[in-house]
């Protein structure tokens, strides 16, 4: 018998989708002209506009943390202000990323208890930035993630009114969908009513962890910002002469909608695996809305999982009650025998 | 019959090789660790070690513009300059991706007649840069192309002369190898006779063009670079979470020397396709030493091979006598039919 | 009858001294070398080297932000961290500077009650961020103000804890001394123990708002810092071809201990202010221990001065029990009048 | 009898005029509102409006080296190309600045034979860029100096001609005017002239050379680049506090053109200086139309007016027929008799 998947760590340690592995092989023949000059890269843009319904950019970059720094670089004047969550991946997990491709442009963090920034939140910092004026960084743009960091999701009235908030003070707004197809799926909505029906202009499409190997996507909803974002990416190092097999990995997720069934697969399993911890009296910090479970765990049975060869990562922002509290993350890869196995292990 | 490959115009336009897709197949089996700590990763570092003989570190990144640019911002302070050849690629064709990564250094061209550059060619920029001091920005690299952009191959002991000058003055030696495979296959010796053993500090070893489907890599020679480079990776977005699949094509292309057979193969092409062009009548700009071979070309003979599917460039920086000249380039995947079809369209 | 002197905005509101202004006049005589090679130059590192008891290094620079900025672009790299308090200039008043200076380093800003940064604030969020390896920026820096924001004064056991563990971490350390003089003067030790012998690697010392005309200084207290200053500061456009005249307030100011007794002066106009207010039983904020007085003023009697001509910012940071605080600022060219008209006026 | 001034070396050597060290007493009275919100500020402008007979910003910095990258990086996006000459002063005197500024945007040289770029120069440079695409750096910028590197003027049609060409690229125009009182008392025009109705979107306007203490300014004709200008200002530490000390020097020279009575005195020595060489045999390697003189000068002859005492620098870019040449630069506050001393001591 196969041993079970044992590592919630994160969706980044899944392998490929035999969909993505297969496209691959079906885009390997011939030559075709480099750049992004070829069929397959036509083909991505073809479908993600029917995804998103509406004329979008759509460019295919190496990483999460690329498409969130290159967007931003798009959104901000170097001495541009980004206001974003205080722990939004862009401002904890990217090494400056957004600071570096933004020329030195600075994340306004504000504060949330759940990831959801509220709209009512930029008033003030902005009031306050306009008084102070050349000496205060320009409020430029905003960032929110849906998925959230504590993995629970934007409702659309509410991401409507942060957007409308955001517009209304002259920012730009930048989602970062590295779990976009767990949001989409939480909301039960179309793409387009998750990103640009609800006020979104640049989005960070996630591919990896949803399936791809290595490839995510920038989104541009704004056709005025294409061609800033074209020569950012050739500078970057992130524009491929072989551009093909980055855009045939975004191809067979976007396709036959295998992008959206691996969220809902993905989040299924740990609404399964939430409620099989509730049931054994293990709290949970947040909402369970996406595929990570924020969990409070003892020590103790956290060693015990360890030492039953479950992965998973101790989350140190959050610890109310000194308890620790561990993130468990599905994916689309897993099924529920891997959920039900470490369930198993908590009762051993 | 199936038609001869006829695009002449890049190495680059190539598929992957079928070693690279089994290779992908091959990692793509259940979790592994992410960001590079996999079990294929830790074999691509011990490849390459056996491979060039050294205590190398070595990166995967996604482009030679990547490869390029973040190898020269660790080499370079942002106020220091970088020697090169004024038609190297990172001065001409990086959309100024090296000012962007080593923030704001600046390249110094030198110019050369054969892509090659001479060690004398450093004593008088450099002297008068320490002259002008703090006006001058502080001469901090040298960045040399091998193979060279104009398709020859610096001789071992011309690019030891180099780098000892470039050593002698205090700068630190890039090599950019996006063509590094032909480089060694004409060369005839060993990869760490043309790397580090003739002075390299840090190579770009090109994979793309040499039967990668999209990866390069970044190798240090100098150990107390890597730590430097692994922050300016993360932080350009160039970090995948599944390093594994960048890790599996580079690794495909070492096993077994491939990469070094695919080199030989496409320079032996090249030889072919310059002998009959010569038998031909058809001059050629530069010694052919790699797998790009200058033609120089009338105009109509230019329309016609178009006419006939042939795909190339005319290239615009040296046209004596007013003649245009064409870059024509093979690769790892043409077989010898590929180019004497291109040679009957000629007689035609 | 003059009026008395009724901005309490800021202390760069002032005039230059009289003793810079004939420094000025005094090197405005014939031909020197330029860019620094001048005897007034030379005599300004002697002074600072005699008043510091060190082997420094000290460049004039333009403004604060300058002198920060450049400061903490030598301490950390573009993928480094700051840490700092939150409402530091550095963080809060120049528009990015640092971000900029440093390439995209990031500010690190830390929560403190009277501006002081404690010692075991560090500890934390630097085990945080070398677990998190290089998905966060490395630690590399402190910036301290001293003069705090606040108007408090790190006392020489406090600085020195702090330093200590700062170095311990691996961190340089930054102290921006725009308000410097009047934390020497608040602490009554000498400039050397205020900075290099309580563990400061680089200071930005305050003239402006001490009575110079337009000139900070960057001192160095290591010497190998030095020459990357010197590069950096001649591309930021902050190398003067008539250096002479940075050099000459800078010398005015240090000779005979000018700015300690400004400092002075200054202090002890804000004490005399501190004390009429709480008579008048108006709340400080804060300690008064510098020549800043923060203090809770109704509405009223904000209007009140302000009809009575005095000038004065309010306060946006903090308002406890939603009243306003207002800054009253001191400087070297006031008199005790000026204090007793602002507190007349809020008697009246 | 006092010693004749003897330093040819540059303009910078020379101090400040009288009127510019007047202007500093006049407004070092009382206080004022500080970063520019201030009467001499406001004066200034006004001034300079009507100088130039434009609605244009007027922005005091630091250094000619401020004013040019500062100027260059609201023009220039950081992935776009500025072209200038080779021997343009922002190309090769200014340690990278406007490579920093402008966040990696890149200079592309190209080559005069007298400092002046020719309108027909642009053609062929941006068509390539344009055919290479996201490949090559965006043409963004003209920089050009008047007076030029050499010692040349444009005139009045050859500049329009230039700046026609650039516009009709889509490029803006940069003039670097360290020299511009020099090139305006060549020309004989009006300021305006010179400058917008010749097609000038941005210039650096010169004053450290021509008479201030420190100070140059950044002037914009065209409105809606004044307030990107303004916040890269504030985060370069280019926005002093008291800025009225800034203003106050250009008020200085720009009243009752001061400035322009300077550039023609120093033109005038220089012409004395340049007739009074030829007439002993000394070849000039240009035409000398504003304030500096190169001169072909035997090794033997250099070394006896070393000597003598008097200071130039022996110009390392063109020595033909290996010859030195010298540069010997006159200033305002020069007089006949200083010239005349060097005339005499080749004499001796």
């Amino acid at each position: 018998m196969s041993q079970s998947r044992r590592s919630f760590a994160s969706d980044n340690v899944a392998p490929a989708a035999p969909e993505v592995m297969a496209a691959l092989a079906r885009v390997n023949q011939g030559t075709v002209h480099s750049y992004g000059d070829d069929p397959e890269t036509r083909r991505l843009t073809g479908l993600a506009q029917r995804t998103f319904e509406a004329e979008l950019a759509i460019y295919p970059v190496a990483t999460g943390t690329a498409a969130n720094a290159l967007a931003l670089a798009v959104l901000a004047p170097p001495y541009g202000g980004i206001y974003c969550d205080a722990v939004a991946h862009v401002n904890t997990d990217e090494c400056g990323a957004p600071e570096f491709y933004a020329g030195g442009a600075k994340l306004l963090p504000l504060t949330t208890a759940d990831g959801r920034l509220r709209a009512s939140q930029l008033a003030a910092p902005i009031a306050h930035a306009r008084e102070m004026g050349v000496h205060h960084v320009a409020p430029a743009a905003l960032s929110l993630s849906q998925a959230t960091e504590w993995g629970t999701v934007y409702g659309l009235q509410q991401l409507r009114e942060l957007t409308a908030a955001a517009h209304a003070h002259g920012l730009s707004v930048h989602m970062d969908g590295a779990r976009f197809a767990n949001a989409v799926a939480h909301l039960g909505c179309t793409p387009a009513e998750a990103s640009w029906r609800s006020g979104v202009d640049v989005l960070s499409f996630g591919a990896t962890k949803n399936g791809a190997l290595a490839a995510e996507a920038v989104i541009f909803f704004r056709a005025d910002m294409a061609r800033d974002f074209e020569l950012r990416r050739k500078r970057a190092g992130q524009l491929w002469s072989k551009l093909r097999y980055m855009s045939a990995q975004l191809t067979a997720l976007l396709e036959d909608g295998l992008w959206l069934r691996h969220g809902r697969h993905a989040n299924a399993l740990a609404a399964r695996l939430a409620q099989g911890l509730q049931v054994r009296g293990i709290g949970l910090v947040q909402p369970v809305e996406a595929n990570e479970v924020f969990a409070v765990l003892p020590a103790q049975r956290i060693a015990a999982l360890r030492a039953a060869g479950f992965e998973f990562y101790e989350w140190p922002a959050a610890r109310p009650d000194r308890q620790p509290v561990v993130r468990l993350v599905t994916a689309y890869d897993m099924v529920a025998a891997d959920v039900d196995a470490l369930l198993a292990a908590l009762d051993a």
